[in-house]
């Protein structure tokens, strides 16, 4: 048996806001009975986008009249702080009020927000922000996607670490195979920080998760491995480039679909099995980058989602409370 | 008017080698009557694959006996260097007996050898791997992909120079748009290297072509610039990630267009648009990576292609020989 999860929730982020958060937590609900959605924003508008007799124990709205935009710099967002229902999310998880944070606002505030406010989990050195990524079997989980864009090894071992508690959390019935990103899957590939890790990993087993070596960029989608590690420079170019090939595919299809009465033929009569493929893809699906590392989750759901995508989220949210992401990560340090 | 443009083929590299070479000089011969082709291998096997009445002063073999195996590390292959297919290659192009060398083989092992036997291009530090790479409007020029895992602010400079020429030797009627791949498009992202080349680029202005600032991984094949400019670290994992992510989209439709009799039905309806798509995006079209920087070219073939692919290899060693690359690439660097 579990308390009631705490979700705090930024409903003023990200594109469509608030509205496409409080629908997005509406759809949320229907799945889930047990959550309190503790939501900080402009009162009178989410109050009109709930229903008229909403229950106010579930859905807890703080009032707050000031937002960070999306053009902020992270610095001028920090000094902006404090009565913005970023910042509040944030407060929220840090007075124990709430049990993880979600906002859908800009990436670079949230993260120094979350730093500010939020203490580092003892002996890892680096928060990092991890994100799903489909594969052949399933999903991996991958990190760092662009919160340090250089990394010692130490980070790397880090994001091990929390990259395989991340992954049991979200699976708990597979196990994290671990692989860091490189050039090759010889030893001897890389740069020295990369098989310094690799040295470090190989050599102190950690019995929570199998360490596989090196993988390729060609091979993160193969499903070999489900937690793949690397510097925030690297995967997060690994990330939109396979973001950008994915849509120049998807495109040409589209197009060679729709470019005659032969291609609009077909595809109705394949309606089903391309819908098929399209539900597979879709980003929505995995939803919400994890910010790990702090001692209270906080995820990021992405900007221009829709309320299907940001209610995925939050069932990212509920996944990594219910089973005890943090106490996984330090249960996986080794001292 | 241009002489014969004489190429140096290690015939003995890759997959399928010698056969898959032979048919695609062959194949390339079949458009291109200007060319002399310096084959170096086995005498016997390649007279073989050849006709009958073969034209001697074409089709010029010269005999090795020993060649370097794809298990071969680049100094074990050096060592074994001077008899082999691929040493001979890189010689001819040495001693001008040949304007540009190919090979289908161990990519290291080229890459080492063709370092002992060429100079460097004065004024540039290191040779860069470079590649062609789809984007919705044509093709980019995109490097390093893997010859400099760790790169300076000179030596993404260089590589602009370096690919703004090569793409110019391949589409004389467009101009380079050079940009530099990033984590971001503000001035203020990335590491300290990037930011200094991006100073470098922005206030030297080079005539030759318009640098456009920084791209991310999902503007790479939007078309909005053609020359992608990155370390060879990043270059090869975004590489191989987009081809990782091409092939997952593809085996997923494919599945779906043969899972049942609507989908098998619907593809035989559509069958000329998706083979439309599928030649848009096969990778024999936009073989062959070019080794730049050292005073001859350097072309490699993929070692899995067919001989379709190496006959469009055969097309790019063509092209920047008839349009001057290394020429371009002295009359670009700013003294």
């Amino acid at each position: 048996m579990f308390d009631n999860i705490k979700i705090a929730v930024d409903a003023m982020g990200g594109e469509n806001s608030p509205k496409k958060v409080i629908d997005g937590i509406l759809e949320n609900y229907k799945q889930n009975k047990d959550i309190i959605y503790n939501i900080f924003g402009d009162y009178e508008k989410i109050k009109s986008l709930l229903p008229n007799n909403y229950n106010k124990q579930i859905f807890n709205i703080t009032d707050t009249k000031n937002k960070i935009l999306d053009t902020d710099s992270p610095l001028s967002a920090a000094k902006k702080g404090k009565d913005t229902s970023m910042w509040l999310t944030i407060q929220s998880v840090k007075n124990n009020e709430s049990d993880v944070a979600i906002s859908a606002g800009n990436t670079g505030a949230l993260f120094v927000i979350s730093k500010l406010n939020l203490k580092m989990i003892e002996n890892i050195d680096k928060p990092a922000l991890s994100a799903l990524w489909p594969n052949k079997k399933n999903f991996n989980v991958v990190l760092d996607l662009g919160a340090n864009i250089e990394c010692s090894d130490k980070n790397l071992v880090d994001f091990s670490i929390m990259g395989s508690s991340l992954f049991k959390s979200l699976y708990p019935n597979d196990d994290p195979e671990v692989a860091l990103l490189n050039v090759g899957s010889e030893e001897l590939k890389g740069n020295d920080i990369i098989k310094k890790a690799y040295q470090n990993l190989q050599t102190n087993k950690n019995k929570n998760f199998n360490f596989q070596g090196y993988v390729e960029g060609n091979q993160i989608m193969d499903g070999k491995v489900n937690v793949i590690v690397t510097d925030g420079f690297t995967g997060n170019i690994a990330l939109k480039t396979a973001e950008g090939t994915a849509n120049f595919i998807m495109n040409e299809f589209k197009n060679s679909m729709t470019a005659n009465i032969f291609g609009k033929l077909s595809s109705l009569i394949n309606i089903k099995n391309l819908k098929k493929v399209k539900n597979k893809l879709d980003p929505r699906l995995y939803n919400g980058a994890i910010l790990i590392g702090l001692n209270s989750p906080v995820v990021k759901s992405h900007g221009s989602t829709d309320y299907i995508g940001f209610s995925h989220s939050l069932n990212v949210c509920i996944k990594i409370v219910k089973n005890n992401l943090i106490q996984k990560i330090k249960d996986n340090i080794i001292k």
